[in-house]
């Protein structure tokens, strides 16, 4: 096979189908949505058996355990799977919409239509399910959809990508509107990154390493989503009923989340009477903290385990742990907290706790990331949680979208003029 | 001069002075744009005497006259240009804008604020206005920029920045919010466009060689303006009032500009009543004709001077001329168009010119361009046509922004959440 032949292949047929996608109606999306969910109920044993080939080989190569578990199709796993395709039907289609016309001196009436961005490449690792999220995303919101999972779910992707393709025959729509590539040849990637004729967008899921290979070696714009260094600051006028809570469920609801907390600051005049209570919350739940000199001091002598208190090194305050880790410093108050945020976040999440109207909203307009919250766990940061009812991903990008990208964030915006003959003048 | 080490400093100049625009008031950010426009108006012998000493390097460089013309700042040009910024200072701000705040069932309020993008590079040719346009654009939409201007601007670029410094001063903004690199090495351009810490996106202005060389190396996100190979076509239900006037503007009324006609496709039913009126127009004004076999058989015989009329190569679709010369091809009707256009358009501006709604309105939805026009000539696609007040480019992209790119392309959209201490569960 010559892999690069075959990518130009993919990339002519996604480009010719895109051209329908863009075009069809609601009507016809969503009962291919909706044959697709039934597809993958219906060939629950397809998808099984084509599971345990991929888990055979995973076992074979000694894959870890966890690598394993996000490969496995369960039974409860398709039901999920066709339940989040039957969800993305029932969400309303960003496609066609006409905003913002205002007739211009000239007499012409200009205004936007939200439009599909065309062909989006998808490059993800090990969970097949984001084989049937992807496609019903890409195909929701009008784009065709070149799709490249991880070599070790290469059978589980394939039999999910019938069940796709059974959905869109069924709608009539073109099969090659989701096109899953067949090959584990790693030059596939490269391919895919670099056809700008073909490709309008890659949105890469998967671990930092892939991200970042991607994004220095693409040719087509990247929705990047790179590392979640979220922080929660606790400000001088913080509710004191609202303080624990929000530390504890940002640090510990889930540790390997993005929008998990990575540091807490704290401001100076608070310190003493939080950091303690906050100190021994974090203990109970065996979260290790990286201090700085003046919260160590603290906290040390608090009853706290003293294995869980460390000196923060420099590089703490740059750290993603996804890990019952948490860096903690004291700052002077609103000022230092906005600038050391600024200075060392990844622009993922960041929550201020504070009754003070002006320390908040200057927190919300300065703080530079893509999800800023007053009063909230960072893990609200969620295509679901904020309303977008499914996400493709979570960009740490400044153009285009930021946060959470669902289906209007793979859409994006032409001119349109309605005219009456008219010339410039 | 260690470039690498000089542009470093630039970019963290940029970045520090970014967070403080970004918080400006529209009110100072106003102050500093009419105090800069005061001092272009002010230092005007200042800035010609500038601008002698470009134009005498640039004869003896020999460079040509439309080169020499460009550059070239005449009393009634810093008039413009003061005018200019003055007009931006007029523009509504976009930044801190709060949209669509939804009520979630967790509690929690989500909704998004408009923010800037943080640091705008912004590489340029000949014309020393552009270091006007671009500071007062990128300060009003509370961005700070790195300007780098071509080399025989150099020393016009200079005094206008000292202008716009001025202004940021007299606001009490930071100076470095603009700043202009002071060296022609080009490996300032290469340095500029591969810090992703301290730039967030490049805007090229300048030939195609220049943004095609940008787009490659950068490592930051590039809003790219490439050709305009921009097309009308005449729909079997056109009025026949409409069609000379729009076909004529949108070739003739200048040549060199990006959303000039470059392709006319006509439909076969009508192409016998309006090719030949089309065809003694477009002589009238010394258009050249590259016609398919069909239009150059109806078109000879028909009184045109033969030397203007020529049998289309296949490149022919697919050419930016800027110049007198238009491809000319019959078509069978409007499916035939919108394929032509979405297979050969460089998808920057097209027109229909149709009574017929239906062909209309398909035209506007399917043709994958950045501005799509029924009964409009195509050069109507231009900020100030729109109502953006000004541009900054007019990109050719499909993320982030299409078309004619004002004030709001220079900012996205960061998510805010307002909460009442709510926790995910």
């Amino acid at each position: 096979m010559n892999i690069a032949e075959y990518m130009q292949g993919l990339g002519r047929n996604a480009r010719a189908a895109s051209r329908l996608v863009a075009a069809a109606s609601s009507g016809a999306k969503n009962a291919a949505l909706m044959a697709m969910a039934a597809a993958i109920r219906e060939r629950r044993e397809f998808l099984i058996s084509a599971n345990v080939k991929d888990l055979d080989a995973a076992r074979t190569a000694g894959l870890d355990a966890a690598m394993i578990d996000r490969l496995k199709l369960t039974d409860k796993g398709i039901d999920t799977m066709a339940a989040g395709v039957e969800q993305v039907a029932a969400l309303p289609d960003p496609v066609g919409e006409i905003t913002d016309v205002r007739r211009r001196p000239s007499g012409i009436e200009v205004g936007k239509m939200r439009v599909p961005l065309g062909v989006i490449g998808i490059i993800y690792e090990s969970r097949p399910n984001v084989t049937a999220d992807a496609a019903a995303l890409c195909l929701k919101s009008g784009n065709a959809a070149i799709l490249r999972g991880g070599k070790e779910a290469l059978h589980s992707n394939q039999a999910i990508a019938a069940c796709v393709r059974a959905g869109l025959g069924a709608a009539g729509l073109p099969e090659t509107a989701v096109q899953v590539v067949e090959t584990t040849d790693r030059e596939a990637v490269g391919a895919l990154i670099t056809m700008p004729e073909f490709v309008d967008v890659i949105v890469p899921r998967g671990g930092k390493g892939l991200i970042e290979r991607i994004s220095r070696d693409a040719r087509v714009p990247v929705i990047k989503h790179l590392d979640g260094n979220c922080h929660v600051y606790v400000d001088d006028a913080a509710d004191p009923g609202k303080v624990v809570p929000i530390v504890e469920n940002a640090k510990t609801q889930r540790y390997g989340t993005c929008n998990t907390a990575e540091t807490l600051l704290v401001a100076r005049g608070v310190a003493g009477r939080f950091l303690p209570e906050i100190g021994r919350m974090l203990a109970g739940h065996g979260v290790e903290m990286r201090c700085c000199a003046e919260s160590l001091t603290m906290l040390t002598d608090c009853g706290i385990d003293a294995s869980l208190l460390k000196a923060a090194q420099a590089s703490d305050w740059d750290e993603e742990y996804l890990a019952p880790i948490l860096a903690v410093k004291v700052v002077a108050g609103i000022d230092e907290a906005i600038e050391h945020i600024n200075a060392h976040s990844s622009g993922h999440t960041e929550a201020i706790v504070s009754e003070n109207y002006t320390s908040a909203m200057r927190f919300l307009r300065e703080v530079d990331s893509a999800s800023v919250m007053i009063n909230a766990s960072t893990r609200f940061a969620d295509g679901f949680e904020y309303g977008l009812g499914a996400e493709i991903g979570i960009s740490t990008d400044k153009i285009h979208a930021r946060g959470p990208v669902g289906l209007e964030g793979l859409t994006s915006q032409k001119w349109i003029v309605f005219g009456n003959g008219e010339v410039r003048r």
